[in-house]
């Protein structure tokens, strides 16, 4: 049955190319440094973007290269790159590989719009990755992973369970070498001590534009306010509720003709666009978070 | 020289129409009544907005029609209206002439964008409406006034001296029949006192998508907070600092690349866009305010 | 398996109104006469909508009232309306029960992208429609039908056989008492005829803002022109190929780094929102289409 | 009077540092020798853009740095990177140092919304450009000029007169070392001619979303057509009507409300907002032009 799924055409490709994500203290060269290590082993870069920034003195950049004619074989960049760029630059640095499909796991509660979405554009091949799974806190959903033929995990969450439960997840997605969780609308608080092994590896959609309307029921506070706009915010999750790093977010304009069940309507449509967003990003390598912020190389 | 700034073409032009803005507790034949007042009276309606807010039990409308050939004089429409129709259904209501060009006054400070853009629209002939003077609490935009043969009346304020010039600034107002009052990004806050005498008259740009980053320096916490849109809320002054009726919302898309200084220029264009637009729909008489909400007829 | 999709909540419910969508040349009187019409005989007002288009001298109207303790029974209704209020106006119009569900059927191709957003908002009770049937000219997207439980009937078209199996559709379409349909990226031209039997009834999803880029690989066009915006374009379908009165757009920023694929991906969103928009419209019987363009009730 | 316009405080700041733009066919090592030739002479990289387009074989780069402390000195830069680099990889190339203001002209009809945009954005010091006059073809406008101390030119055009007229403006803007030219609606075509003298130097605000609407009363075509959203569109004029390589697009949402005046009002905002965003691109140097596109490094 993944068969069948992995048998549609993926239009997004497999490039055959690799991306360096790296960040480090600002100084002199580094660009060079890091082209030259390409270019004099025959990497052909494909695209480079770097970004610099002054209030914080530091250096970010994201380069992919084709593999394909590299002088350096492939198990053995991360070593060749570490050893001589990466240490000389006291460099924080990621290396991927495009032929690689990222896996990434959905949680979801009892929402399906942003599950459609995502399961839509995988179906189709419009992005290049895996779902080994889906993991709820609810069964409702399970009709939709049923239909497409995606293994369907239930782990439900009290007070009392909530550690034991968490636990369980976890080793889940240790033991199925998940690159990343998404949060789908998922109506559970993932507990600190959760959140702390997947750093900058979980994705969640706030129905508001964060950081108005935290917490919960935004729709009904954006009513009560007043507000012309309402909006959606995907960030990745940290101990801190609702302020995690920012990858994406946007609007749609309201009025007051708008009860609080046409703002659930509306804010559906930009959550489901701005979660998929920052998936899309996310599967390219293309965000780098530092300090509270993100940069998104797009 | 106010007369060289009319003689230009009033593109907008001058309707002979009334226009009745009015709310009341919601029951049935609300809509009946005031058409049939208007019918029986030979009034051609040119425009009716209705909107019932059920969570409030409240009904609004806005009803524009035709004096020509109406069959209540002008100066009597009021008591008719307010005898048969108002206090029959407990109405707030009120009434304008559009031939009537409402007197607006702007308040600034030291920044120039949005005060020129109303000017533009001023002097063009985009608005029907008087600016009779300009009011600063600073020199610094007095060349601008100049320029635009407005006269422009400083009040420095300090703690000091608070009360007494706004004694001062409220008795210009009042003598000078002023319709409403418009604060181009004025950095000073004004008294409750203050407030109360010109209730839902005083209109506020906010250089923030309200109500994230409300109070001084919304760029610098956007920034911060590392935000992917910022925008700018255009509302009614009440007591409570950032907290008024909503008019009008808008945003724009920033990115890591943008620094606060890029905040700054990318906000004053949504800035100077959300006043003017909050202008135009005070100016046609489009708006009702309701428990701290807008009905906007738009 | 039909009774299962309807045991899920209809979130949207199933108000007991009637609806009354009408134009004609505009002329004193007629808010007053439809309102007193409605008012004489106890019925209660939820929502009115007016709008007199001065070019062409004719006036609209959407008003919705609640049918519990109505004094003309249901079935009777049109008739008193029509004699009593439309024939003496000289009016178009046409009277809808919200409780009564509409009843769509969706043509679609090879891309899936409008199909599961259409699908999951009719599945998740987001909307109160029927839909009976898919039809396509491809087998692509029958699992798809099949996950959803929905019939899907498949007609291929060519040169050759295209009248006739446009003939079995429209009458499959006929039998089945369907409101309307909606070109789910259908990629397939209708014939006149075909269109002609169902005035205002078809809604299409262009790929383009219309009227830039009409006809085929509206992206391919995109990019070659160097738009730094893309859009999508619903409206209705007439004999004249992409040029029917539009019902909503909106549009997507896109850059130098966006290749064809990129705006496909990109496009893709835009559509399936303004589809949905579009369909809602449909639904809530907000749209009154005249000498192709639409007055849009929202 | 000029002096006083520089008095004001130029809060873009003038950076001491030069800006290289250039393109040519794609090739392995093109940022590596760009970025050693810079490293090599202690050039510090401030930011640096690239991108490749695949469909064209193109190589295109924006890269910035600081010339303190720069071993090549500021007047034989030019000559030591085009021997060095763009000769041998067969570069088109414009280098620009940051601390020289470009020389900007406006050319303007009798509408004021973008010429008072601009002039604000000049004289409130948020951009870093030198205005030294205006061009017109009517008087209208000259009472903006006079109170913005900017010598007003006025040269009337016909039909018999118009090369004539047009060969003084070009004399006058030789001479006066002009860099660039804006057309903050000017409305009168320029010749082939006069285009040909000053490639990828004049940019235009056409208001429409090109490629819809081109040519004369976009709005009443606009409205005509009943479209749904309305745009503006800034781009280098060429020889080509309404089709030279577009810079920025914009839109805004309109409905069956708005007449084809308030078309014209509310895309008044957009295009003085799409001019001035299109003249910061220019001003920053971020636009490199390429057969009839246009790469935006913003």
């Amino acid at each position: 049955m993944r068969i069948h799924l992995k048998s549609e055409k993926m239009k997004e490709g497999l490039r055959n190319t690799a991306i360096l994500l790296m960040h480090c203290p600002d100084q002199k060269g580094l660009v060079a440094a890091v082209t030259d290590f390409l270019h004099n082993n025959a990497g052909n870069i494909i695209s480079l973007d770097q970004h610099v920034d002054r209030n914080v003195g530091q250096f970010f950049m994201r380069v992919e290269w084709e593999l394909n004619g590299f002088a350096i074989p492939r198990e053995k960049i991360s070593d060749f790159f570490g050893t001589l760029i990466g240490n000389k630059f006291e460099m924080d640095w990621q290396l991927h590989f495009t032929n690689k499909l990222p896996r990434m796991v959905l949680f979801v509660s009892k929402m399906s719009h942003c599950v459609y979405d995502i399961l839509q554009r995988y179906k189709s091949g419009e992005w290049a990755v895996d779902i080994p799974f889906i993991i709820s806190n609810h069964e409702n959903l399970r009709y939709i992973a049923d239909r497409f033929e995606i293994p369907f995990h239930v782990f439900s969450i009290n007070k009392e369970n909530k550690a034991e439960q968490e636990a369980k997840e976890i080793q889940l997605l240790k033991n199925n070498d998940i690159d990343f969780v998404v949060l789908a609308r998922y109506m559970q608080i993932l507990s600190d001590d959760f959140v702390d092994q997947f750093p900058n590896q979980i994705i969640n959609i706030h129905h508001s534009f964060l950081p108005a309307f935290k917490g919960a029921k935004p729709y009904h506070s954006a009513y009560k306010r007043g507000v012309k706009v309402i909006g959606a915010t995907s960030h990745y999750v940290t101990a801190d509720l609702d302020e995690g790093p920012i990858i994406a977010q946007d609007v749609v304009h309201v009025s007051h003709k708008d009860e609080i069940r046409d703002l659930v309507r509306k804010g559906k449509d930009v959550e489901k666009v701005v979660l998929s967003q920052a998936i899309w990003l996310q599967l390219q390598r293309k965000i780098l978070p530092f300090a509270n912020r993100t940069i998104v190389f797009d």
